[in-house]
């Protein structure tokens, strides 16, 4: 049989878990393993809370093992490394995103797609190499194998750069990878949240135009005048919506809940470029007639490779780019859960692990 | 009131036309404008049965105004040029495809992507700039201004050269436009008709490994020893699927019936495309978890320019590559129907019009 938690590892460590799919977060023990020799072992100072958190302690997806401590946001300071670590050394400000291991082998690891490996394993809620499960970031420390580390830059505050290694990077990697980055490119947020306000500021620091789709005319404002969007449509309006037909080079599409792709499909150029980041419960509707008509294509991104990731930290710390927090402290963490199933919140919740979580 | 077909324009002009949605053809007088400055006049010697002209004359789409010529394949014998004309003499053979207009001014047509202007003029069921009605290749002669016309290279037989224009290009363009034409890739073909094996025919000369996907096992033979495919899978043979599972760089979906996407999808490695180049009448259901996974995408693609289209042509006289046609009679054309709406063809009826079409 399995140690307990608590005892698998030789290494004490504390935080909050859900038990159960009511997904209430409680004070939880349990332990992390020695620094090995390639690892960078941290004090979490920051953690972001991310939708997909929410969904996983709730087993929406269906994939929880119970007990879960969300969290793959994570940014601390070095206390410790390994012998054969080289990156870095005691002190140093760090982050950990969705990703805390992968094969090292294939291919998509040989391109710094780490993201994309057949045997990536998630910093929380997957099995580790000894079978053991990984726990994240809404705890007291972390120890992970310093390829699957990046550097805050020293510019950059911990707990706005947190929400950066998942919401961050999940936006910036599209952005890149299909191209919808030339200055100029006018470029669809759908959905102004946690992600959607990542994509806006990416966006405008590569020069695009950007005009937010969103459900919420309420956010209209705040999209533009705030965030630096150029122009803002409320996706339910026809006659906003028929009179951008055509208009965009690309979407980055961020929304979970259900909705119609056709309509954005329309929004596309010839050549445009839906993108997928959100994973909606029931799989869209694609009409051939819309894709084929103008050579459009809907494509899908997944977080990003290690590599781009640390590219996407230093991009934003060179156009100062944060995410916009709501601080938090941890025995906040069911409270801010309820608000971000409402969103409610502008537009990541970041937990103050370092003043906060206690033994 | 609009002039009768035959009187509308000074030259007179004879072909088959369905009346309704039937889609019955029979003999029908209509006539053709007399020769512009800028087109080119030609003799249609063949033109080839496209799967779109039985869903057209039937008005399966909706959009079918008769009487229906239909046709889009045409090659034949340029009779006449209008003083303009730079690039055609009297005896040049040339092919006709899609389109016979554009605007030619948008941003598509300066590109090059006549196929995706929106004031693309189909070369039957469109309105021309004036008014009238066009009409297709199932007739005795053409005029075309010469932008729309493509030359078929001397080495090329007219009958097996008449596809290409439709059915060829449909499959090389994205070849090229989503770089599925480098040496050493591995190509899914979805369907095994009149597109599917053009594409393996390109794939082929394009230095790819190509895997033919079928409903129809018996076609495994025809595709490997015939067409020169690599291999075959049986879609809906689990075992064969599943163990094909992130193999293909790209697919190219010529089926028009309706099927599955997501086995698909998953055939496709990292980065990999599935392009849908037929329109089931349905919408896919198209899972973003799916594409998320693997950074894949679902893209679109329509014919081809003219440039292209010359270019497709080009190459595949490089390469003697022509369509497998089986050439009939015009008064077969009801019966190559019913035919084709079994799939009972190898791989295209080609009509021969010179030698069987009468006044």
């Amino acid at each position: 049989m399995a140690d307990a938690p608590e005892k698998e590892h030789p290494v004490e460590a504390y935080g909050y878990a859900a038990r159960d799919s009511s997904g209430h977060l409680s004070p939880f023990k349990f332990s992390r393993r020695a620094t090995g020799e390639k690892d960078v072992a941290f004090n979490i100072t920051h953690c972001g809370i991310c939708h997909s958190d929410l969904h996983f302690i709730k087993n929406e997806w269906g994939i929880a093992a119970y007990p879960v401590v969300p969290g793959h946001e994570l940014v601390g300071i070095v206390t410790e490394v390994g012998s054969k670590v080289t990156k870095y050394k005691v002190g140093d400000r760090v982050g950990v995103g969705c990703l805390v291991g992968s094969c090292r082998s294939c291919t998509n690891c040989a391109d710094d797609l780490e993201n994309y490996c057949p045997g990536l394993i998630l910093t929380y809620g997957s099995k580790n190499v000894d079978g053991t499960r990984t726990y994240g970031g809404y705890s007291n420390f972390m120890v992970c194998d310093e390829h699957f580390v990046v550097r805050i830059p020293d510019s950059m505050p911990s707990d706005g750069a947190a929400p950066l290694l998942c919401a961050g990077v999940t936006v910036y990697s599209p952005l890149r990878y299909y191209g919808l980055d030339k200055p100029g490119m006018h470029l669809g947020v759908v959905g102004l949240g946690g992600l959607g306000h990542m994509a806006v500021k990416f966006g405008k620091a590569m020069g695009l135009k950007v005009t937010v789709i969103s459900t919420s005319p309420g956010k209209k404002s705040e999209a533009m005048e705030r965030l630096g969007a150029d122009a803002f449509l409320v996706s339910h309006d026809p006659e906003q919506m028929q009179g951008a037909v055509g208009t965009l080079d690309g979407i980055i599409d961020t929304v979970s809940a259900a909705h119609s792709l056709l309509p954005l499909v329309r929004l596309a150029k010839t050549n445009g470029k839906v993108i997928l980041v959100g994973v909606p419960e029931k799989p869209f509707e694609l009409h051939s007639f819309g894709i084929i008509m103008g050579r459009k294509m809907v494509g899908g991104s997944s977080i990003g490779g290690l590599k781009e990731t640390q590219e996407m930290i230093n991009f934003a710390a060179e156009h100062n780019i944060t995410a916009d927090i709501e601080v938090i402290p941890v025995d906040y963490v069911n409270t801010a859960m309820d608000r971000l199933q409402k969103a409610d919140v502008k537009y990541r919740f970041v937990i103050d692990i370092a003043n906060t979580l206690k033994p």
